[in-house]
């Protein structure tokens, strides 16, 4: 009896997270403080460039996407904002330094951090945990520690005894803050513990504004900023103070602020700062909801046990790095998207008014070229209740939206349209089959087919007319040809749902349009020219400017993951696929690949198949259609241990809001979403001795695998709740209902 | 029967106002469209330089306060915000130009209007009303036309047949838009009638966005923007789209829109234009509540119809030119304040945050060392019930305030803290006095006294130490101590009225530091040093870094205005007073003070008294302190006749959001606010015939001058009610009880 309790009792799964894997190379994770989808990521910037103003930051605007890089020797603050994993950099907000002795407003450079507020640390001196980060700053002697609840960042600094202690409230940092992205900050200083203000900027997201109100747990002696604005006619009148001590009315666009403190020798300070996207007053709010306190332990506490709370909702068992590895893809899944509504429920919509978010949390960190894929597909699953908020999100951001158009990439109140396709339609469509979207699904329909339309939206106007987009007209017109494609399936799954015929047969015939790219004469999917010949000048292992989008012809010619057979008929059959499949885990790719592809390093990629980039994510799970299961069981076993270690280095390329993460979870439980839209999954081989899923419905689905070792990759039977499984494939019920997935591991393939 | 009737009917009294009158020269005003206290203030914009962005607007910061110059030749645009009078410059806010032709997206130059949108005009067909506007653009052959709401601008376009109509929506246009003031802008086409957006600035107020939603009365066939923004590395995304044209979600820090019609002969295309404090929704909602038709001419006469039913609340007999004169300073004494509050009551607070004004409206553009001399009080006889939400406007300012500080010099939730003293005081005590505050006056007393102990704020800690402030340490150092010594009074007014005796005898005591800046040896106010002694160097008729702000010691030795008895004293009596006035009205002024002195011209100067100029407007009835009414009276009627003339260019000075025309319609009743905060007026010579003033509170209160004629200055006998006045002053009580105050004129002074 005791055995059954225990199985059912939470267990400490936070210790088997490790944030920081992901933080060096590629992986552009951060190592700092949130909670599950949480709308504060509290984390260490590291940027080495110097973030002086000096008319231009020369910064990378890849290296710096987290804010934090494994390999770098200071750090130049804490800072509350920070997208996980993605290709491209944003956010950054509000950075927080302690320092003590002479006051220094200027950050320094990362070659004499005693030249600014930066300080040298060491690795050796920091913890990073799921919702806690710790770290010691060399440089002032003082121990830095951050925790979050969901709209609040908390910091606890350990200061030395000292007279001259400072927390600087950089207002000019931010994350790849190339051409000066700050458009406008403000700061009230409302007594000697409160602070309000936001910063308002034009980046990634064109027209973004963050609220803050920031709270000290004691008061400060006196305070006061430096504005490094250019001079204007109308200052004369402000001069009537001395608006750079004490001054409680703030605002210009480049701002710096400190706030002084005597300590005692191990006095801590903290700091509660609590975002808001609506108001500084509901900033205000959000922090008395939810951190009333000054407990730091209890907040650090809360947050983990927030964590443990979703990590159970999988129990694995498997070896100690298997489950380090399961463990951290399971917090990086659960960090986006994230949460864009206030306590008392409302939010900035697209189109930068207020809105009321009626029965449901708003998120935003829509990364949906990469997430679509499997993210919100193990949503389906785990979260449920939050991918129909997702949903109904996304509905708010399409209902708001002038362009009428659902998210492309979206963040913050803004549409970045970043990469290719409209995948929102593949995330209603997956929600709407799968029965977790409770909302109207003919709206729904309706939104995605109005998006879909958008004539003038990258190629949408040739594709509808032409069936492909011109090569001359477009950079990614493969890309783009093939993935508004498989989203026309998506649209079409809706429609037959709905008992829409018309649409249904509409968007379905849109969906076989990949084949007007596929060039029977090379057996590569390429260009197009507007007279209908294929491009002449063709590089298949090119991604540079040949109508690929992060991928070549190599990796997207099996991008049909709605018609895998119609693919192989075009390519001659299930032999032929079977070699290029080969030939892709296989072939030997030149150096000058690397040089011209994005986001992307040898650790990314197992010969010619590029696992750091999204679009041949579910290349391995082919084989099922083709016959050789064994070759999908054999190719996701080694992507498993190749493309994710627990390590900092661990990931080969960007975690991509949890995609790479979600990837993980799946292939690592034995099966794996090929086709978002679709009610089925494709069989893999787990890597986990046995997992059991506790589903949102009460019920529970458990997966053995049996016999599991590094060596028996191979399986040799699969039963669902006894009853064999014949066809690689398990339906989205088969899960929901609840049961046992049993896969019998060999050594031996059971079909070579 | 019927004549008595007919006194009590309305009267057309919108004929008399030429809201031409101060266009030209100093007076500042606008010629457009708005209603009494309107949030919109629809007017044209002359201004002769290039709105061309190059980095720098070189314009005068004067010249232009309210965008428009009646020597202007033409004009280059109709936008929707603008001081009344000040002598300084922000606001013009939605630049909107109607043309055809070739689309012109720059404004062009002056020299040249056909280079750009900008276009000739003549005065000969230009029609400037109260509430209403028409000029003929002479370059494209379009007549425009504009009225208002209080919170809707429509404009009236019409067109000769084109197939090329254009109205430019022109985000980069500003007043004064030096430096480039804009900090961000923001628009959304709705759908082909509607556009909802925000604009940004960084000016005279330091953080303001001001909200619009713009509806035509037809659909454009077309539109798009240029964005003058420097290039940024995420603009890229943005390429998906051609954004220029027909793109319907733009943001920038410079844009420039235009909407094409193809329009019929003499087609009238009609614009909505709503402005918020708060939001798009708000405007979309002010628009809805305030203007949901599309008829012109009725939203004209309603606009006329708001500014009879105001000016008829004084109804005078007196000559056409008096008429128009006193009926036009109505005008302009109730355009200020403006609207700052949305039709649902929400509105921006000081603190940046959305408040509900709950119970008043709330006000903004508090041009408060101007007005407080005469144009509050004015309000408080004519519009208590505004005043009683002014006063409470400014006691949310003070609750919003982080300085905890009432209002200096505020305008659209922001502080500029522009001139001298806190003259709030002065509103709060005479509403107090007065009985026209009906909220917490203890409250009002306590942000009195906070903001008069600021010690940072422009010498007060010193004026608190010390008794005056060290000319040293400010270059207006006299005139803040007589202006605060003044304040001080007041705040002591309304402490003794609340029976708070310690407060009342600390700020009497206080209102007496005026003396420590009297040196007698010379019978001038001077500047002293922080050692006690007078500064060495002084040119008593500098206006320059002397201790004086906008006025010399001439002017300023008489600001004593709540103790002008302790003042004679000081000066030695009652001869050396009458004197030094005499001497004040009468001398020569070299040129060099014009060159010396901001915002004046001969015109505004009678003598060394400058009118034009707020600091000696009492000075002309302290004849009555010194038993010389008959100067008073002789002055005062100089004064009507020299500063107030019925010409564009017949204000002397800056009308000062209506302080100059409040002085105009006080001193032609025959009575004025010598020391707001008493409930006293002294008297002078009327230059009606006679008045009628309605109060709010039913009664009538009736000034009759029998024997006026413009020889008959002087007053032989005064009667209230029947009983004589001896003392040259009557009570507020007098007036709002009702009754009748005749005056007895004659040709030869009394006490001559």
């Amino acid at each position: 009896m005791l055995v059954g309790l225990k199985v059912n009792a939470q267990q400490d799964l936070v210790k088997y997270v490790r944030p920081i894997i992901g933080t060096q190379k590629m992986g552009h994770t951060f190592p700092g403080a949130t909670v599950p989808f949480g709308a504060v990521q509290l984390s260490p910037e590291t940027d080495t460039l110097s973030y002086e103003f000096n008319g231009k930051y020369n910064g990378d605007v890849y290296k710096y996407c987290a804010g934090y890089k494994y390999e770098d020797k200071n750090i130049v603050g804490f800072s509350h904002t920070h997208f996980s994993g993605t290709g491209h950099s944003d956010l950054g907000d509000f950075l927080i330094m302690p320092t003590q002795g002479k006051l220094q407003l200027n950050p320094g450079t990362s070659n004499d951090t005693k030249s600014g507020y930066r300080s040298a640390y060491s690795h050796a001196n920091e913890i990073v945990e799921a919702g806690y980060y710790k770290v010691k700053l060399d440089d002032d002697n003082i121990t830095a520690e951050l925790t979050a609840t969901t709209r609040v960042g908390m910091h606890q600094y350990t200061f030395p005894k000292s007279y001259d202690s400072h927390i600087i409230l950089d207002l000019m940092a931010g994350i790849y803050n190339y051409d000066d992205k700050n458009v406008w900050t403000y700061v009230r200083v409302v007594n000697d513990t409160l602070v309000t203000g936001y910063r308002q900027t034009n980046g990634w997201a064109r027209t973004r504004t963050v609220y803050f109100a920031m709270t000290f747990s004691k008061p400060f002696k006196s305070y006061g900023q430096k504005n490094y604005d250019e001079d204007q006619v109308y200052r004369g009148f402000w001069r009537k103070f001395d608006q750079n001590k004490n001054f409680p009315e703030i605002a210009g666009k480049r701002i710096r602020m400190y706030f002084d403190f005597k300590t005692d020798e191990q006095e801590k300070v903290k700091i509660k700062f609590a975002l808001s996207p609506v108001s500084q007053a509901n900033a205000v709010e959000n922090m008395k909801a939810e951190a009333p306190g000054w407990d730091f332990n209890k907040v650090k506490q809360q947050a983990q046990s927030d964590w443990n709370k979703e990590l159970n909702k999988i129990k694995i068992d498997a070896s100690a790095d298997d489950k380090t590895n399961f463990y951290t893809a399971m917090y990086h899944a659960f960090i986006n998207p994230t949460t864009y509504t206030d306590v008392n429920g409302e939010y900035k919509g697209l189109d930068q008014n207020v809105h009321n978010a009626d029965g449901f949390t708003n998120y935003t960190t829509f990364s949906l070229w990469d997430t679509y894929r499997a993210l919100h597909p193990f949503f389906n699953i785990m979260q449920p209740s939050r991918n129909n908020d997702v949903v109904k999100s996304m509905m708010a951001h399409y209902e708001q939206s002038a362009l009428k158009m659902l998210p492309i990439w979206s963040h913050y109140a803004n549409d970045n349209w970043c990469m290719s396709g409209y995948h929102s339609v593949s995330v209603l469509a997956d929600a709407i089959i799968k029965g977790v979207y409770d909302g109207d699904a003919t709206k729904a329909l309706e939104a995605c087919i109005t998006t879909a339309n958008h004539r003038n939206y990258e190629g949408i106007g040739d594709y509808i007319d032409l069936g492909y987009i011109p090569a001359e007209r477009s950079g990614t017109s493969v890309s783009n040809t093939l993935e508004y494609a498989y989203d026309d399936w998506c649209i079409a799954q809706i429609a037959r749902k709905l008992g829409k015929q018309s649409i249904y047969e509409k968007f379905l015939k849109r969906s076989g349009n990949w084949v007007n790219n596929y060039d029977k004469s090379i057996g590569f999917m390429r260009p197009k020219m507007a007279d209908g010949t294929f491009k002449k000048d063709f590089d298949a292992m090119s991604t540079h400017a040949q109508g690929f989008i992060e991928g070549n012809t190599w990796n997207y010619s099996f991008f049909v993951p709605h018609d895998p057979n119609g693919m192989i008929a075009q390519m001659g059959g299930k032999k032929k696929v079977e070699l290029r499949l080969d030939s892709l885990y296989t072939m030997h790719l030149p150096d000058k690949f690397f040089a011209d592809t994005e986001d992307i390093t040898r650790d990314g990629i197992i010969g010619g198949y590029v696992h750091g980039n999204e679009p041949a994510h579910h290349v391995a799970y082919l084989y099922n259609w083709i016959d050789q299961p064994w070759k999908t069981q054999q190719r996701v076993r080694m992507i498993l241990k190749m493309q994710y270690k627990a390590t900092p280095d661990g990931l080969g390329g960007n975690d991509d809001c949890g995609q790479m993460s979600a990837w993980y979870i799946f292939s690592s439980l034995g099966f794996y979403p090929v086709s978002p839209g679709s009610d089925e999954y494709s069989l893999g081989s787990p890597s986990i001795k046995s997992a059991q899923l506790t589903l949102e419905n009460g019920k529970t689905f458990t997966v053995e695998a049996l016999n599991q070792s590094d060596k028996n990759v191979f399986v040799s039977k699969v039963l669902l709740n006894g009853q064999p499984v014949t066809k690689y494939t398990i339906k989205h019920g088969d899960i929901m209902n609840g049961g046992k997935l049993t896969f019998y591991m060999t050594a031996k393939p059971k079909n070579k």
